[in-house]
């Protein structure tokens, strides 16, 4: 008999017939002997509606308040996934998060669990009841309602996972599983049966947005194995675990990321003193822009050239900051480029394997592509090119590096 | 410097626009230096949205899950009014009723209240910081979210202003204060500035539906100063309070009340023996069918005719239920009417003065209306005449006892 933690996104609880489908997948598993702690998101839509009511009153509402109101979304859907459990026969129990006592900081809309009391949850257990939990939520240590921010929910669940010492931490959502790649892309893209949490992290901040960055993490910090799964359709997914589980059986590399969405900007021979880095990139992130890749190479002549890439939204804004630090700065020239897209190879099987570069960049050669950025990290390479390559280079690597379903047998 | 506990209902807050015009009223008491503890209902529509919801998955949900699902009504408003209220400059913070502790017990859905915890608002109100709690809610002794049934949000308006010994519970609704009897049926009717809590009582079960008759007990009992007032409009309103601030200028009769949507049973000719009202009434409240008016005559040859009132709705079954009787208890005839009202005078004044029968009876009889059934208490007389007289018998009430705005200057 196990202990399962399982969280169900917004699209699979978006409207009461699925919060029906929900209840009644979680019942087979009750009726199969195992111990089912549920974690639910709001309703799909539902927590923009609230963010609409809120902003018709103010653009800048407490963040104190802002909690209690969106707080009410998850809160919604416990009670009716109690009720749909309820009339199949199967004894379930609510709680939100501050029923719990998932207690938090007091970083209210970011809020990070601090701990878990699951002294009720595990009586409920031992009663034989499914208990339903509000994901995205806590208390703080005051009483307060926080919330974890958005996609919190998956943080929920592995949190719970970790506290109840679950055997494992179940994700539905509306896709199946990790892909090698996006299966828009690359036809031949196939499911992962087992990837590692390094490599889930620098997946998903790659663009395949299956889970929340920090919900594996955390599971990788408290060794919680977690799976990611489908709501509509039946199947292993994909687990998520550590090294030991997966490295053996594992190709060089697991998966190709790529992001459309990035700009890139260059100062140009800028004046190479200790110190540049900060000056240049500060106004950038006071002026709140996320900045990706970073990219200084090594100068001549006491100046150097300083790239990185933003999301393009930023691209605007971003200009117009290195525009005026041109001069105060005393760089020769700023340049830009907003038609540039990021693919990048991950795999925890780089660390071992010399040359894998080496076969990234011949691949992208050998179709014509010119690389206009790189940056590596100890499981990941990335690349910035044309973006109207994407597509290509991204084939053109998954083919390289053999993931396609015609290529391996691996997967179950 | 007055501690005010004001009620805002469903319709007061039903749009954002009209929590922003809830958030100036306040904002302009505060100003006034006045303490202000707020209470608010879901916006309207909301809690039905909730209801049906719920009945999309089951019929019969669970209490417990019930009052989690609808306590989140409540739980949007305050976390807006505080927004507007803060967009105005004034410190504001929200309560659910489980974060103020509003102990309630644990009959979920119309759960009452047992205690409250006031030491988070005084401390709150100390600092100047206007309190939204949330109304309609508590929480039971261990941790459940429970409901006081629909409306009672005014029941935890004036337990609130019970607790902090407040100077006045408002109820702020959609309309200006209670009035003599219904403006709709009367031109003349005039808003009363003040009236005893036992008036309202009776006025309030009689159809008045300004204010929930639980609260106005619940007032009573704690010698809560109760005023009703419009959101929509400034005026001083109707202050509901004890005999002593009211009898002295009360008239004999305080206001005419009137319930059009009544049916009559009678069992006639049914033996006189104890314990006849007992059978006859039994099988009718087991179907779940509220008894308005009983009325038994003294009978002849050991037989009597007893005659009770239902709501229209219930008429079918209960007379389905009494014909079934009728054989059983050997009564001679099973009766009936379901083109019936019934017409109510109320005033504590009535007490002392002798003879307010006689003249009501006059007053009917004088426009040739026959009298049904009456059923009198010591403020008030009911009786039930032909539907089609209702309109007819309350004005001519109204004018008996003086009680028309072209007769009196008793207002302010």
């Amino acid at each position: 008999m196990a202990l399962i933690v399982q969280k169900y996104g917004g699209t699979s609880v978006g409207t009461t017939e699925r919060i029906e489908a929900v209840a009644d997948k979680v019942a087979g598993f009750r009726r199969n002997g195992d111990d089912i702690v549920v974690v639910v998101s709001a309703m799909s839509g539902e927590t923009n509606r609230l963010i609409g009511l809120a902003n018709s009153i103010t653009e800048e509402p407490s963040p104190r308040e802002m909690d209690v109101l969106v707080s009410t979304g998850e809160q919604v859907t416990i009670a009716l996934l109690c009720m749909a459990l309820q009339v199949r026969g199967v004894e379930a129990r609510s709680y939100t998060g501050s029923q719990v006592r998932i207690v938090t900081d007091d970083a209210h809309t970011k809020a990070r669990i601090k701990s878990i009391d699951e002294e009720n949850i595990r009586s409920d257990l031992s009663m034989g009841r499914v208990v339903v939990v509000a994901g995205f939520q806590g208390v703080d240590e005051t009483g307060n309602i926080t919330t974890l921010g958005r996609g919190g929910s998956d943080t929920t669940a592995v949190a719970l996972a970790a506290a109840l010492k679950g055997d494992e931490c179940q994700i539905y959502t509306d896709v199946d599983g990790v892909y090698t790649t996006d299966p828009r892309v690359v036809d031949s893209a196939r499911r992962l049966s087992k990837i590692t949490f390094e490599e889930m992290i620098e997946m998903a901040s790659l663009g395949s947005k299956v889970l929340q960055i920090r919900s594996v993490e955390f599971a990788g910090k408290y060794n919680v194995p977690l799976r990611v799964l489908s709501s509509f359709q039946d199947g292993p997914g994909t687990l998520i675990t550590t090294d030991d589980e997966v490295e053996m059986e594992q190709p060089v590399v697991s998966g190709i990321a790529f992001n459309r969405d990035e700009a890139k900007l260059t100062l140009k021979g800028v004046p190479d003193t200790p110190g540049i880095a900060s000056r240049i990139l500060k106004p950038v992130s006071d002026a709140n822009i996320e900045v990706d890749m970073i990219v200084q190479n090594t100068g001549d002549d006491n100046h150097t050239d300083f790239t990185f890439t933003v999301h393009r939204n930023d691209y605007k804004k971003a200009s117009a900051i290195l525009e005026a630090l041109k001069e105060q700065l005393g760089a020769r020239e700023m340049g830009g480029d907003n038609k540039i897209a990021k693919v990048s190879i991950v795999g925890v099987g780089m660390r071992s394997h010399a040359g894998v570069a080496t076969q990234m960049f011949e691949a992208l050669s050998s179709e014509g592509i010119n690389i206009q950025m790189i940056s590596t990290s100890e499981i990941k390479i990335s690349v910035v090119i044309d973006e109207k390559y994407l597509e290509l280079a991204v084939r053109s690597l998954h083919s390289t590096f053999g993931l396609g379903d015609d290529q391996t047998k691996e997967d179950n």
